[in-house]
């Protein structure tokens, strides 16, 4: 197909193909006569691809540039197109300051003692963490630190599932592609199903639409009482 | 004290704290004399809010100035709060383009029905999540859509956890902040745990570092075969 055509199939501007050709993160078409060239069913999937990374993932071009030579490259392992894949996903300047802070770093280095974690020491992630802890304190929000091993949990359980249904794939590069797209968009699946969640858990406890349970948080399991008939 | 302390006991610079004194997301201090203001331990703990919620949430300042709006308003209902609070969350421009997939909305709309979440149907949340699984599934990633329910099973969890710790706090004041707090800093807890998790799920299967399951993976549940001594 022609550039037009493969604007007009995946929905991104012709001047914004051009852009990524040359910054090399779209491979060139095969070339048709001098002034033409044509372009295939794999770079529809490369421009969703990277318009995914970019629109949904938050990704910069370059960080998305950085992810894509991950998934071109075949001699890369999984393991190591994980790592490029989350460090390429930026925590928005999460150490707030703080990184330093001796701790926020203890209590994210017990974590991962007492989950029995193998990860780098240097691991963004771990910096990361350390700020946002060092900040929540600052803000004389430990309540809400003490949250982390519930969401340490369920990170366990995602990353087990995830890895399950990624080692499905019949092939490295789709593989390599979840990996990389569970990565950047995962984060986004979860921070909307967080939304939706805390909306219902707010509605229900504060009283806003019809089934409000009023008993007291420890009998909430349970059904409710009813009279005999 | 002086804006030059408040300046050095936050870490934010002169100019900013001006910055937030003129767009009204930081109330003036107590004028002592014609040429001098006075700061309290009211305007740090507010500055480390406006950082938190810009430096580590994410937010623009715009958004960190109605999200303040909403902590300042003790008539509003905590349940408004977290709905504006939601609101400002960004999800970065999650749609996608594909926002209007009736598939996908499908989806959404049998995942809230499924779970019984009482959730407004215009809620943001619902529109990124079903731009989200329409781009998933434009790029051939259907086996991660179906990790959804994995993630709305934690989601529900997390905020009956949520819940419970903000609704301890002594006055509504500090469960609004929790609310707000909780929502932007919390998608940043989790995301940081998240990478960890799988850095370690990565290491394990693929093989780097000391403890490697090599069995197929429908044998890994049970303990390694060995040999009698």
């Amino acid at each position: 197909m022609r550039m037009s055509e493969l604007s007009r199939r995946t929905g991104v501007p012709v001047p914004t193909i051009k852009y990524y050709l040359r910054e090399g993160l779209l491979a060139p078409g095969e070339r048709t006569s001098p002034n033409q060239m044509r372009y295939d069913e794999w770079h529809v999937h490369r421009l969703r691809l990277i318009r995914a990374l970019i629109d949904v993932g938050g990704l910069s071009v370059a960080a998305t540039g950085n992810v894509l030579t991950q998934i071109d490259d075949p001699s890369r392992s999984l393991h190591e197109v994980l790592g490029k894949a989350q460090a390429a996903v930026a925590f928005s300047r999460a150490d707030g300051g703080n990184d330093a802070d001796p701790e926020a770093q203890d209590r994210v280095a017990d974590l991962i003692r007492r989950r029995g974690w193998q990860v780098r020491p240097a691991s963004p992630a771990t910096a990361a963490l350390a700020g946002l802890l060092a900040t929540l304190h600052a803000l004389g929000q430990d309540d809400l630190i003490a949250l982390l091993d519930d969401y340490a949990d369920a990170a366990d359980r995602f990353a087990a599932a995830e890895v399950d249904v990624i080692g499905r794939r019949p092939s490295v590069e789709a593989m390599i592609e979840g990996v990389v797209l569970g990565t950047a968009l995962g984060d986004v699946m979860i921070a909307a199903v967080r939304r939706l969640a805390q909306e219902n858990a707010s509605a229900r406890l504060l009283g806003v639409g019809p089934a409000i349970d009023r008993r007291p948080p420890d009998t909430r399991g349970t059904p409710p009482a009813e009279s005999a008939t």
